[in-house]
């Protein structure tokens, strides 16, 4: 398999295609324009500057454009930086497409599609499951495709469906040791949780977020979204509050953007397992990147830390 | 004017009407049961008992029953306790009612309507307009009924309008001081803030936390409201969004129950006024209570602080 | 079966055998010397004074003893307290013995047992496989019954066993979805984590703290131990030094007692899991006392928070 | 009306007159001296460079110099840089001068002045009115030009007094709501609670901390000095104590720098009136510079938010 | 030597004086008022009740009397209780006096003020030598009268005066350690750092809080006494400025009440030196109340930890 | 005495003997190598650049290399930059050596021995003695040569023997003062409490963290060293558990790494005397680096404060 740009030392020199996810245009001391282009392929990313650019540079190397580069490896403020010798737009004869460019879920889109609908169909309320039906049909485009967040945890392509793919996993396993969980509740809260990220973030791809995300949340908006559809299904009763009270308080804490702390079992139990997967998503990706012996780099998302890697690992 | 239950002291003896405001019936060392009746007017409530009770006493004295009441002030752990004499239910020919023992707002109904129909007219801003003229008329009778609070601040009947009533008082006036402010915004932040409390509560008399208010909140379930009452009203655009999102950060910070602080300078005002009010109310009734150069007791909501009248106060 | 202690209402007769779990002396208004015993079976405990209590009363009536009880549940205070009509130390011929009233791990020993030992056979590094079996062996009589704490969480005999036990089959699973997981490394973790209790805990039977207990503590007294039985068994290397951070940093924050955050994958795992099965333990304790549609008591272990049933909840 | 330097765009020329506010010499890496001058009007400031400056230009262009500048606006790291063509200091031909070039309060002097005399003759309680008035006229001169900040809110010639101005304006209003309100306690905490000021700050213009601002503070210098008038006007009474509590816990709580916080009623309004005039400072003139749609930059003073101007705004 | 009240057991009869700390009146359940008298000697206090008090009672057993008692100490709630047998006012024979009754500083009157004259006296900086020895003396009989708190630490007749002792003797070894140290500013620090308790406490025995002790707090009330008295001295410089930050920043954390934290070397030393002298008078307390191999009370100003003394200690 | 790095201006020209304390190759904008050595002596560090460097420079400067320089101080970004003209490794002939280029501790090596095996000498209680005496023998190498720690206080040579001598010193003198104290406990507590920095540091020069300071930290590892010493003395008793608590508290919190506050009154001492002699040593380092009048820069270990030095000092 061909190197990715990660795997580059600096002196080398890289020759291949890569998609510009950022492209901005400044002014150099000489009084010149230039470029700076973060180039990324699915293994990470590069900064890289294109000197005195012409007005066609600028039309040509945007955000979302494919690029085939020529250029060394350099360094600048301890950060590897590409140094441009050439780049030209991609052509229909490279053979190449966007989405080669994309980190996408490690777990295909069907296999996800169909462990979603069994968790569906082992529920026995049906209240609870028609509620959670609606939803995945509703937004069946964007379950499967969306990320869970901008960054840290499961942000790449599907990663909203793949964290619920493995939530709905360690909760199956749970319940085998402690019979006395709802599992119907469970299943419902995994599934629906973080579905107000689809009007949080502004797309599968290079997401931002949306005004609502910033104004708002997805957890408020799901709140809503829970009770217009149990108007539309004409259900009512206890489940409703409850299944919005499992997204209210998933997040575990006041400080932490649940106005409500878990004060049903199986809300607590989300909270924990949405910890557990998002935790292990970051640290396996982090530890891949060092050999035994090493420590990773200062992790944002789980307070800073480092994490080493044993050196007896094989 | 008759005195309050609040005016006697210990030694006097009470000859008079009251509301009994809890009962509850347990057994005495003896193996007699008695009932625990906390008994109130709108001065102020004490605690009784009513030794070796019978079956019928049972089913006389419950709560939000009427009663006259013959008995003695004493004393029991620092507070004043009433020692019963004798105690019969209210007839029809006593001439009181239960609506004079409970506490209300010291503004007419009336007026409180006619200052939040005015706010309303003044709004130029058609959406703004809609959605709190729509909410005011949904929730007309509970508006101007329900109390803002279970303790703390605005704890009594048309607590909830006394509240928006003042808040909107100052508003007006920060508006000629600061012509930057949106005043259509701030008034409908301020007539809908608080308004989830009709859900949060059993009632406007002596209410209690419902399942959803404890599970929800009034915060996320008002932000739900809004939206369902847009769609009614078949109204798009930003101000939907903002105006959730008044609600949402009106408690200013994520520790207090907004999952998002004020990020818009109305918010930020409305959550100012709110407090200012909030304080003021919560203040002015206790040092009611205290006389010049005296302090009052300690105030949970004002954390804890115990505030000095001054002695040269009037 | 027989009705345990617990399930007794007010005002009912009790006559039945009872554990003293506390015994003391004080003296009344009227000068006499009585006894107030804190009285328990597997269900529950009740409290209960002696009155007029001899010097013979005294030496009878002590802590560790089981007595029969003739007597009436009544109230003090809003608690329930049985009133003793006569009580007698229990006989040769009553056929009950202490450790029938005394709440056990709801898992046989055996069973318990094979666990661990199993978990062990599994582990294919040499270094972390002869530590853990070491410390299995040298501790087996407390190992397996020791409670897992004072209060909160496991606080019954074979307490510490059935929370190993627990932990072991969530870090099974957990592996399944996570293959990078070092197996040998977290089931040594879970293995060793709590152990230092034996030395924290007076006993196995209502434990106090010792003095090594309240002055170091069970994190590390465990960390000492792990590097005086590696010393033993002339183990040299890093899994040593692993291990005993895994131990260090169970409790995953300074504020919570562990001087190093988990620094390595598999110890934020042990934290995680840690934290699951003790909140399943006590939640699943605490929802089984009350109803659908009801709240539990506050939780103290749990933010002081208290859990609702859901009345959907079969 | 002539446009500022903050109307600038990146690539514009620049010829007009400006303030050097700070101005400060460095050695370059060729090894000759440049000098860094921040240049700033009313409307903002820029950084610039005087490259191989003389030793004559190192006299010339200091701090507090008017200076015509022709240039040209480039870019470094992000934030606009004025590329120095040509400089030289102002001449008396040139009819421009410093005041011009620094920000005021947008209200007249005489109108504040006008206000707090106003406000003072309003007050009934002789002995507050006394020590008020004293310290209006001991610092009449500093008490209508200073800052009220070093930076965030009312951070320009006079904002003081413009403070002290709308806080007195909000007072009057809360009173006609709340007539409870001890109009000459709060009127007088207002104009004398940040008077200690004068002593913190080094000046009306540019200030700095003193060294008796920064071992000691405003809220303690101005307790001190209340004390201090006090005797000389031989004025004895709670109200000495009570005003020196105003001032004292006007910053609301002791992380905030209050050694007590509000214990009086006035106290508490005084913190809320001094937020809400300082927030709403600090928002419009950071909400005045972004459009409608658009987010302001990160406000420090409000914990780090960046507020939003609605679109629908006119 | 007579045993003092506090080495007498439950069941024990006492017969001696003892001094009336707190009286209170009550009326019991039948109706008849009674006195709770909280009794006390050097060696600690005892709750007492005087049942049936007359009128006549009440007037001769006032708070500061002494009186003779025959009685036998109980138990009320787990503290010990004398139960009154009879009481009489103490008489001119007895041969008693209230000072007799009252805890002291161990070091003598003397003692202590030789020992500060002596600190003085040592000073070479004109400037601070004034203005403390002008304090020391203008506050003569209070500097060596006062405690240093109404409880934690020092709380004794002499106590602030035996603090600062204290504190002198740390100071001048440090000096001799650390000879960067300045000696004359650390010694004035310490003589004045609490004297603003003297307006702060109401007096040497019994103190409670004044007005200007609840709303100022000696902190501030000492800052400004510092200025008034230099200006009295006409001693300007900025040692007076020095001086008062010294007492400002001597709490160490604005949370703890000084709204500048230690920025003079000088200031950090008198904050530590205060903190080990507060602490080991509460310690030494309450570790000469318990045996070798015993656990203190829970000491609330050491953040309610309970202290052990060891069981090797002699 | 040759002037120290730390002492030359900007513009100045050096010309003598430094230590390269870290040395790292990057590549410049032009592709050519270049090394940044920090360079230093025992007054201070610098930082420079050796442009161009060959193959031959790279092996030449590395850490830990003597080199003479010929130079000129400049600036970068507002921190001194050394402009290397020419450099050369140190030559036998140059008679100077790498010990002259480390900061050590002020007393001699001899006088830190001394005072340490005096202290032992003095004490009483033969388990602690002799505990204490083992780990001076085993550590003799490392206890007079390592540093206190990598950055903050004593982070020189012998600057862990420096810090227990001081300590020891500061303890004497309290004994006198408060006689109670247990003189064995804590010159035993002190001359342990930082020792596990021996394992925790990798070495008395430069040091930094080794696997085992990172995972297990030194408290802990001290913890586990008293309990291996005692069993290989064939020491029993409470002593051995007293001492590690001295150790395991001596940072005070659980937040600053201690898992179990003091709770002997030797142990809150100890914490006590540790942070005053750390920081009279911050401070006066730091201290001596400005003149009278002036502020220090930042201090990281005290909460980034800046001290000022009064303008009255000598």
């Amino acid at each position: 398999m061909k190197r990715g740009i990660a795997q580059y030392q600096v002196g080398e020199v890289f020759d291949y295609f890569l998609l510009i996810k950022t492209a901005a245009k400044s002014v150099a001391s000489n009084g010149k324009p230039f470029l700076t282009l973060l180039l990324k392929d699915t293994t990470g990313e590069i900064d890289s500057k294109l000197w005195e650019a012409t007005q066609e540079d600028e039309e040509l190397f945007k955000q979302g454009e494919l690029v085939k580069v020529h250029g060394e490896i350099g360094q600048f403020r301890n950060r590897p930086q590409l140094k441009i010798h050439s780049i030209r737009p991609v052509q229909s004869t490279d053979g190449v497409q966007v989405s080669d460019f994309i980190e996408k879920a490690p777990v295909q889109k069907e296999d996800l599609m169909e462990r979603v609908t069994e968790a569906i169909f082992e529920m026995k309320n049906a209240n609870l499951q028609r509620i959670t039906r609606h939803f995945v049909k509703k937004y069946q485009e964007e379950f499967f495709t969306y990320p869970a967040a901008v960054r840290n945890h499961h942000n790449y392509v599907s990663g909203l469906a793949h964290h619920i793919f493995s939530m709905l996993n360690i909760a199956q396993q749970l319940k085998n040791m402690y019979p006395e969980i709802n599992k119907d509740l469970l299943y419902a809260g995994i599934i629906l949780h973080d579905l107000g990220k689809i009007k949080e973030l502004s797309g599968s791809t290079s997401p931002s977020y949306t005004l609502e995300g910033k104004l708002i949340g997805h957890i408020p908006i799901m709140v809503e979204e829970i009770q217009t559809v149990a108007k539309e299904l004409q259900i009512e009763g206890e489940e409703v509050t409850v299944l919005q009270h499992m997204v209210i308080s998933h997040h575990g804490k006041a400080e932490w953007g649940s106005p409500k702390p878990p004060l049903i079992r199986e809300a607590e139990l989300l909270h924990q397992i949405d910890m557990i997967d998002a935790q292990m998503n970051t640290l396996n990706r982090a530890l891949k990147k060092v050999g035994p012996g090493e420590f990773t780099e200062r992790i944002y998302s789980l307070d800073q830390r480092t994490f080493y890697k044993p050196s007896f690992e094989e």
